[in-house]
């Protein structure tokens, strides 16, 4: 087995940009049918073929004339002439104009023989016999005529290489009659997920055998589209040698480019990395940027010229982070377009944040407006879990490895995931609930984070979200503004009719019950501890001594249905929960009592749009509540 | 006939917008494969139905322990476990661990049962005979550990209605292992073009009979896709009554909105008028916006449900002008898309602009950055083609009714024709010339508009342009730096081997010879004209006697290869121009002289890039000169 150097030598990030740029990426040219070239980019300059207009052209609807027929005409003193025909646009003249003689032409009609100028309409009468025209002024020639190529001449240079094709550059070849167009080539980039443990989205899951979905396949697959490419998936390799050699192999023969991503495990990393140095050329292994370690660089032999290699990371905002960085860039260059105008924001940053590491970092945000509609930027870290972080997180910051802490306030920009991000027209954080997730529903992009009600309160407090949602009854240490609220009943779920007849706290204590609990960040829990606080007291005993009884107090679990349906799974006898999940699952429910929950603004944001659109979603709750058993108007 | 109401009394442009708002635009929900729900908006809410991780997961490669096994433990005294088993990613555990013991683990495999934590490999040791594992740290339950669900629980709220689908999204809907997501439905929009005269691109072209490509239908089309809907071609319809109606009825039938565009001729919109009030209902008729006059919105009865109508005016930027301004909006709208953050851009007037119609204006813009990066914004006039402008024109900028003029340095917002569309990276204006031409090739999106050396010049006074391009030697009033130049072979094309035996100007004052001629604008017809001073003064005459005495020299056309092509069709004797255009086309040559073309930077612009870049090209334009015959280096 080839040694691993990974981890010593970690490369510089320029050396791996220009490791990158060293490869090639394809870059051909193909030709397209023009009404499918939106997007693309003109592989060649486009000169015209033709003239447009391609015959010398009416511009008014009026009479073909002779100018010098007209000489000396005004209002008094008219031309007559004699009308010998008419012309439309679209048909082939078959009246010639002789001295003293004019044709009735449409606008868009191809000028007569005989006639240079055209009179408007507005400008003459017709005889009361229809025989003559009288033309009331003088005419030059060439008046209200537009001669063959005025527009565009046979010949002329009419669009560069390297334009990209929007409606516009689509409309002038279409004048030039051009349907199909030199564009330059979508890079072809194949993507290889890695690791046994994957599963594509659609098939089934069996998570007793550790098997998760395959979240960075269709996530690199959108981004290397979105920068102008086309993507490939090929199915995923376990960490065996020939079969990923086989799929390596494949990809590289169909590809300009081949991804692989996915596994966290090191023997996959282990055995991509033998395969490309033994069927290709491993040219940078780990770059000194957070989080750039595990990246590889390199190119896989296949048939006439190699194909380009790049490992990206398995943590899925990770494998985004470098594809935006280091890989998006190559594809549009190769493709020939520029970097979106949208790819990047100006911002400030909405806390302090500490960093020293000394390597440089690719630091995942988020973003969220002021009531001015400034952009300020808050760090994303990975506690909020692989998934969760890669929709909470809107691009990346640069922060260079000598820097050891950005302060508030300071100027950053952000390289957004995609130009099509942009900052959430809310954000909040608080409690998970239900009827909350109602609401939001109404609202135009919100940003709500379910990390409980301490958690909000203490973003809240940090002034970075517009709004936190806390319930129970907890001190709000931070200056907010009260949106309103509303009551949620909340207690034990059980099975349905309650089979083990659970009655309430004292039985979990007392009796051999298994109970699911939720983490000390949500207002359910606050609430669960409160009635243990009161159990205890009545018995004179302290609060831990009975939780310490309670078989499961410490097994806490995410979401508000969470236990729930680890009662539904048959994995519990209670789970704290509210009556509206009971009642949505089908199960029993234990009342243990009612509580608030409340809306609570920034009081720097509450006249921000979004939170408006907050409030007034909140004092309109009524048929949300009403729908949700165990919900009450405030 | 039903009479017309055209142009009477034009509705507030206010009106026009709440008429199309109250048309039906689609805005259903369709179902797409995750694959290709890029950039498509999320018709519901996505809750989780599945937690993720589906499994207690190790995070860490080590060894699953129970943490009681560990207590006390530390590198002086480790803990002795014994080793019972392996568990690897994506493969279910056949092994327990039990007290004393432990389990090898990577990271992402399942915990096994017993397991309460994992043991980073880092701080471990295995007995030399592989039976035991030596822990030298202390654990508590759940470290390095991933319960299920702490990453995304099932029945939490991921992803709200009206979500645009980028990268990250479609990783998170990946996590939760959907394949399909409910998207809001693309609206469906017909485009019909009128005129008998139009043909559709890579069709064959009668000019004789006045037939012109359809540049309305294309453009429509790209730009209808842009907003967010999709795009059906109908056949294009003539004049003809029944015609129309089968077609606008096949439209209405089957798409959400039908739009049409194109003639400029006055009975084809007669025709669609009448169309429109007998198969459905006209709401609107003219818009007091200019160029809003001959805007149609209505309704077309199809079936269940009417069809939307809007009638776009025929000339293209007006088109597409009427169309970003009041259609798009409303495709984005029923497709659930908010506007692109670049679909405006704030600038400054480069120079005065003068109005005084009364009426809202839409004007067709121009952009160009100043040496600093901001936008300057100069009016498109339509004097340069229909066609032609449709290139130059980068956006619009609405002016109000009341506004008499714009001042130079106003700051103005630009709507631009596409999100796609940016200032070009140089903007100059001159000579037409082939060495030029392809000199461009090598810049980076340039835009260049051949109108002649007088034109440029007059330009590059006004300060607008980066550079003007001018060839002869005319008096260059306007500031500038002479970036360099070449010189240029110029004479009259004839047919091949030059069967007329011309041999200067004499000839064509005294035989009966056709020229074509170039305009005042250009430097070659300034040379012909100094020609033909010079043969004035040897014959003691006035140059317009002389000129009178040429057939044709006042005949103008409008590039430089123009004159040549006319010659090769058969149509002149003479065409004024350049050996190089001569050697292309294989013609006869009759030199006349050499003269310079100079290319001059706009001296406010010289530390522009692309000004730098241009500066770079003329320098190095050896290549191209030396393979264009009568072509030198200055």
């Amino acid at each position: 087995m080839t040694e691993r150097k990974e981890f010593r030598d970690l490369a510089p990030p320029e050396d791996a940009h220009d490791a990158i740029a060293s490869l090639d990426l394809g870059g051909g040219t193909e030709t397209v049918p023009l009404r499918e070239a939106r997007g693309r980019v003109l592989a060649e300059r486009v000169d015209a073929e033709l003239d447009v207009p391609g015959f010398d052209r009416a511009s008014m609807d009026g009479y073909a004339v002779r100018a010098r027929d007209t000489f000396g005409a005004d209002e008094a003193d008219p031309a007559h002439l004699d009308l010998v025909g008419e012309v439309h646009a679209g048909a082939e003249p078959d009246v010639t104009v002789t001295e003293g003689t004019a044709a009735e032409i449409s606008t868009g009609a191809v000028m007569p023989p005989g006639a240079d100028s055209v009179v408007m309409v507005e400008k003459t009468d017709e005889s009361d016999d229809g025989d003559e025209v009288l033309v009331r002024t003088a005419l030059a020639p060439g008046d209200s005529v537009m001669l063959a190529g005025a527009d565009v001449a046979a010949g002329e240079r009419t669009l560069g290489p390297g334009t990209e094709l929007t409606p516009r550059e689509i409309g002038l070849l279409s004048a030039l009659g051009v349907d199909e167009v030199p564009v330059r080539a979508k890079p072809r980039v194949g993507i290889i997920s890695t690791g046994d443990e994957l599963v594509r989205p659609g098939a089934d899951l069996n998570s007793d055998a550790g098997q998760i979905y395959d979240v960075n396949s269709y996530t690199t697959a959108t981004a290397v589209e979105e920068a102008g490419g086309e993507a490939v998936l090929y199915p995923h390799a376990g960490d065996d040698y020939e079969e990923m050699e086989d799929i390596l192999t494949e990809a590289a023969s169909e590809c300009d480019l081949v991804l692989s991503s996915g596994s966290t495990s090191a023997s996959a990393v282990d055995v991509i990395y033998r395969v490309i140095e033994e069927r290709g050329e491993l040219l940078l292994h780990g770059v000194a940027v957070k989080p750039g370690k595990p990246m590889l660089i390199g190119r896989l032999d296949a048939g006439d010229s190699p194909s380009a290699y790049v490992g990206l990371p398995g943590y899925p905002v990770s494998a985004l982070t470098i594809f935006r960085t280091f890989v998006a860039p190559a594809i549009r260059e190769a493709a020939g377009l520029p970097e979106p105008r949208t790819a990047t924001v100006d911002g400030r940053m909405a806390v302090e944040e500490r960093y020293g590491e000394g390597r440089r970092r690719l630091m995942p945000v988020g973003l969220v407006e002021d009531a001015a509609g400034d952009t300020l930027v808050y760090p994303v870290d990975k506690g909020s879990g692989a998934t969760t972080s890669l929709v909470e997180a809107d691009g990346i910051v640069e922060v260079p490895a000598e820097t050891e802490y950005l302060a508030a306030d300071e100027s950053v920009t952000v390289q957004l995931f995609s130009p099509d991000v942009r900052a959430p027209s809310l954000y909040a954080v608080g409690e998970d609930d239900p009827a909350l997730s109602r609401l939001l529903d109404r609202l135009d992009r919100p940003r709500y984070l379910s990390l409980g009600t301490r958690e909000g309160l203490r973003r809240l407090r940090n002034g970075v979200p517009d709004a936190a949602v806390a319930a129970g009854d907890p001190e709000v240490a931070a200056d907010h503004e009260d949106l309103g609220g509303w009551t949620r009943e909340w207690g034990l779920v059980v099975s349905e009719d309650n089979p083990e007849d659970v009655s309430g706290v004292a039985d979990l204590v007392d009796r051999e019950l298994r109970l699911i609990n939720r983490g000390t960040n949500s207002g359910l829990r606050t609430a669960l501890d409160d009635a243990v606080d009161s159990l205890a007291d009545e018995r004179g005993t302290a609060r831990r001594d009975l939780a310490d009884a309670i078989d499961g107090y410490d097994l806490t679990v995410k979401a508000h249905e969470s236990p729930a349906r680890k009662v539904l799974a048959g994995d519990a006898d209670a789970g704290l929960g509210l009556r509206a999940t009971a009642a949505k699952l089908g199960l029993g429910f234990v009342s243990l009592g009612v509580q608030d929950v409340r809306v609570l603004a920034n009081p720097d944001r509450t006249e921000k749009s979004g939170v408006e659109a907050l409030a007034d979603t909140v004092d309109d709750a009524e048929s949300v509540l009403s729908a949700l058993p165990g919900y009450r108007p405030e």
